[in-house]
Parts: C-alpha cells; structure tokens; sequence
C-alpha cells in the first residue's frame, strides 16, 4: 500500500516558535530563522502568528502555555507591551525599554531580550571594525535606533552622537544611553561627518522607493564606515553614494544575519 | 551580497493550523495535512500545540483568537471537550457528542465536526464498496468506533451490530446510531462472523506488538469485506487473516488518506 504523501519538515516533535506581530504578512522571520535552526540540526520551525493590538495582553500569555513552544519574536507594534511577560529581562532589554525575544528556558521561566543593537555590533564584529575608540554618528532614535545605541554603547567607542527628527526622542535616548553606559560620551545632535569614523543610520529615511538620504551631504569622507539597517532596499541612497565616495559599507542585511545567529542561540539554550 | 539562506516552506503570509493534543509528539497530522495543503497548491502548514488538560480551558479560547490561524484538530485527550469552542456543530460532531475539527469560516464563526467515521465512508467509497443494504459488524465502541458508527449508519446498511468489551457503551452507542438514523437496525452484542458482510475493527486489539485477534475465530469467511482502523501496523493481525482467507481488505490509512482529504475541504472553505 502507497503511503500517504508527507513533508519532512514538521512533525510531532517539531519545536515550534513564533513571531508575533500586527500586520504580519511581511515580516522575514519565519524563512530565515526556520533556516538557520535547519542549519544547525534542529526540528524547529518559526511561524507566524498575528495578534490584535486589543487582544495582545489576554492572547499572549495563554499562547506562552502551549508546551512545545520554545519562543516567540516580537515585532511591531509590541516590542514595548512585549517586556510584561519576561520572567528575566536582559540588559539590553532593561537599556532600550522593549524587547524582540522571549525564550522558554529549561527551568520554565521566560527570558526576554532584545537583540538589533546586538545584531549591528555582531555584524561590525564579523567585518573586524571595531566600535571601541571610534566617534559614531547615529540617525533616528526610534525602535531599532534605540537599540543600536544601547549596544553600540557598550562597545566603548569615544564618543557617541545621536540625531533624530524629534529632538526630544533623540535626547532621551542619550540619557539611557548614558544610565547603560556611565562615563560614554554621549549626546543628542544634529546629523554631521565631521569628526566621525561611523556613521549609522537607523532611521527610515531611504527605506522601499524613498530616494533621500537621510543626512543632507553631497558626498562622504572616504575613511568613513557606513552602516544602513534598512534592509529594503538593499543597497539604499546613503550606501550608494558611500560606496560611490569609497568609503566602507555595512548592509542591513548583515546585521540581520548577525541579530538572527545571536536569538537562535537564545533560542537553543 | 548573498542573502541569508531561507526555507521555501512557511513565510510571513502562510496560514496556519494545528493539531491540539497531549501527549503530542506521536500525532502525524502535521506531515499529512501539511502534504495535503501543497498538494492543492495552499500555502499553509499544520503544527503541533501541546496544551495540558488542566489548561486546555483557558487557553483554546486565546488560540482562536490568532488571526491566521484557520482550523485544529485535536486529538486525546481532546475530542470531546473541543464541542464547547464550536459555533456550528456539524450533523456527525453532534451524533458522536465529539470533535475532531474546527475550522475558521469566512464570517469569523467556528465550525466543527468529526471526520473519522466519514473518512471510513469515504475509504470505502474510493473501493467502490457501498454500505447500503450490507450487514455490518463493528468491533470498538470507543472514539473512533462511534464516529464509524455514525457515519456507516447513515449509508443505510441492512444492518448494525456492534460489539464492545464493555458492553454498556456498545449499548449506548447502539442509541446514538439510532438516534441519527432512525429505522436502521442497530443493536448491540457479541462479535460474529455469520450472517456479516462487513466486518469494521475500531478497537485497539492488534495495534503495534499485540499480535491478537480482536474476533476469537481460525478463519474468515471469503465473502467478508474486513476493515482494520488501526494504522500502526499497516497490516494488522486481523488484516493478515483476511487476506490469508482471501477476503477483501480496507486498511486504517485508506481511513486516515480518506479523512484528511474530507477535513482539508472542511479547513478550505
């Protein structure tokens, strides 16, 4: 007798994880860290699951209940509300306010972080430039911004300068920069290459068709390192025209890729 | 710049199902019904959710709240209590008083029913075997012995006789069948070979090492059509004497091919 057809990729023992977002058609998620625990020999997957903003806070922690859920995503609008349901918040969860990650850990308590800022320096930290020492430029101080800040940060470089459209959002980002980070040369600004190694945008300015930069220059210096966390398009205007000026360029990708690696070792503890 | 490896099989629009058990990791469901989505070209995937007995209450009412969530299944411990989360009850969900399907229509309303009996039906009718106006003889009055029951009852048999170790709940079955059948003659009582056309096993006798007969006979009379619901092992010791006596065979997975592809319409209305 035939056997009935069957993927090979989900069974009963299958580990299942999820992200949780609203909308959620669009995120990149579930392909990419179902490949990377692929990668590694795991019967994982990550799937989406799409919650209401008004039924978040009695959805999720019932969804936490389901045995064989190993971990959750968060993406937007609940990487803020997300922090309610940690059982051990990280630090750079505690730094930025939010998190992305919520780990079930052998002993049943959930552990939460966030892991952008991680992924940008975990990227940095593959091409072999370090943060320590240099004066980093950083735009856009919302979600990802903030978290990149936080991490950077604690990299120790010698000065970090933050701008952002509300300067309000940029300031206070600087003192929780400055509370993770004591003694860091941190302050609020506005957007310059002048006496920077790195420059880093975070906003969203040059995302999808946008064709502006998001800091209003002709060209770079070429010592500069440039980094988009914009992740389409790949190649946005700002690391078109770095790279047109020959400086160094860091794709959003990258610190995808990196961002990724670091939660799916949450993830596998 | 390469692209983080992705996997072909779950993105952020897959829809997603799952199969609400405990314990979990035995079920084949997941491989199955997932197949049976990409044979029709769907893009969804059915995933396992352990949820204990003590919390399947509270959290089955926030699980159906995810919103691309189309449809469960359950299986044990499960199929009797999941009636309470259905909105419309299907004619075979409420003749058996069990579930083992509830999918997510258009408007936002639970429908449920149970396939089990009707995937017995429908591996019959692939055979091109009617029940109609044969005498039938079920073995198993439990879960799945009464979905069969049902649904062998309404294609109009001559005859019901079904027999259970515990002879109360064949009794109570037999009311049931008659209740959703009214004018078939159903009874209950003790497994027998003569005046039979069919015999249906639905009880456990000769599932994996037990190497019983579920009927306490040396041979088996040609003419009989034998059914064994059992899936593991395919060729059950019941089956084996069949064929050794030259008797028509019906095997559990012609049941469980026949169910998926009733419950896969069921999901995608």
């Amino acid at each position: 007798m035939e056997f009935p057809d069957e993927v090979d990729y989900v069974s009963g023992k299958t580990r299942i994880f999820g992200i949780v977002g609203h909308p959620i058609e669009q995120v990149r998620s579930p392909e990419m860290f179902t490949a990377e625990f692929r990668r590694r020999g795991r019967d994982a997957i990550l799937v989406p699951l799409h919650v209401l903003p008004d039924e978040f806070d009695t959805v999720l922690p019932q969804l936490l209940r389901v045995q064989n859920l190993g971990g959750l995503v968060f993406t937007i609008p609940y990487k803020a509300r997300a922090c309610a349901f940690a059982d051990v918040l990280g630090e750079q969860g505690r730094a930025v306010g939010a998190i992305n990650a919520l780990a079930r850990s052998p002993d049943g308590r959930w552990h939460a972080d966030i892991f952008d800022g991680l992924g940008c320096v975990e990227a940095f930290r593959r091409r072999d430039i370090p943060f320590a020492g240099k004066r980093v430029m950083l735009l856009g101080a919302g979600g990802a911004g903030s978290a990149i800040a936080v991490a950077v940060g604690r990299e120790r470089p010698a000065a970090l300068r933050i701008f952002d459209v509300d300067a309000e959002r940029a300031t206070a980002l600087g003192l929780k920069v400055a509370r993770a980070s004591p003694g860091l040369d941190v302050q609020a600004g506005a957007p310059a290459t002048e006496g920077v190694d790195i420059l880093l945008n975070a906003s969203p300015v040059g995302m999808l068709g946008d064709a502006r930069l998001p800091i209003d220059v002709a060209t770079l210096p070429r010592r500069l390192v440039v980094f988009d966390a914009i992740v389409k398009p790949e190649r946005t205007p700002l690391l078109a025209l770095a790279e047109a000026c020959g400086c160094t360029t860091v794709f959003g990708l990258e610190m995808m890729r990196g961002q990724i690696s670091r939660m799916v070792d949450f993830f596998l503890v």
